[in-house]
């Protein structure tokens, strides 16, 4: 089996978001109801665009890791390899990225922590340079 | 790999809840904050009591299948069959269960979902006679 296929969760269809990732990646929805939670699916060398989860109250995203190996970076801080088996606690209101690495598939579910006054905000890419240098 | 150690996520010490299991669990807090999410993984046969999720708004449970086979079900109604990569959005206030199948050890996370007013009520054992006939 291809790292590739080793999700548990099905991959779901091109990520209708994709305008803020660099790469190609996949979101399959798993639960719209009681809390939101998304299957999204990175391939190599893809990641989201820096990005902060806005809100008043509660809010942010909780990452767990289910396949293949990865990155999450806050702004100011060294990136944290990630690997199946981790998890994430995204805070509100933190400027972020996270996606896979250079060379490995990457899928985690991301849990998003109901909130009140909830926006999100894309910032620019994660570069070429600074990607390349992790 | 065996089927026992095939779980992403840690599958940490035995389940502190264990009373209210027939047969042996285990449980990972993987998340204490946000959102409680935890790992529970039961051996071949073992399932947790009925049990009710009360809340008076938001609550219950979603499962998120990680490995192996098992089982949920909700007072009066069939038994559904879970692998991995199944969920299932468990309302507040209905009584249910849920636990491995006979022959295969089973995992999933399980994602509290936000409330006010909640406890959690622990009712009878699912009767050998009736997990038998599954």
């Amino acid at each position: 089996m291809s790292e590739e296929q080793s999700g548990i969760f099905p991959r779901g269809e091109a990520n209708p978001y994709g305008q803020y990732f660099v790469g190609q990646s996949y979101l399959n929805m798993l639960s719209t109801e009681q809390v939101t939670i998304g299957n999204v699916t990175f391939e190599p060398g893809c990641r989201n665009n820096w990005h902060i989860h806005h809100a008043e109250e509660g809010g942010g995203q909780i990452l767990l890791v289910t396949a293949g190996r990865g990155w999450y970076q806050e702004w100011g801080e060294p990136a944290r390899a990630l690997a199946a088996g981790d998890v994430v606690n995204v805070p509100a209101n933190v400027k972020h990225w996270h996606g896979a690495a250079k060379d490995s598939w990457f899928s985690h579910l991301a849990v998003e922590v109901p909130a009140t006054g909830a926006s999100n905000e894309w910032c620019e890419p994660v570069s070429d340079e600074e990607y390349g240098r992790l």
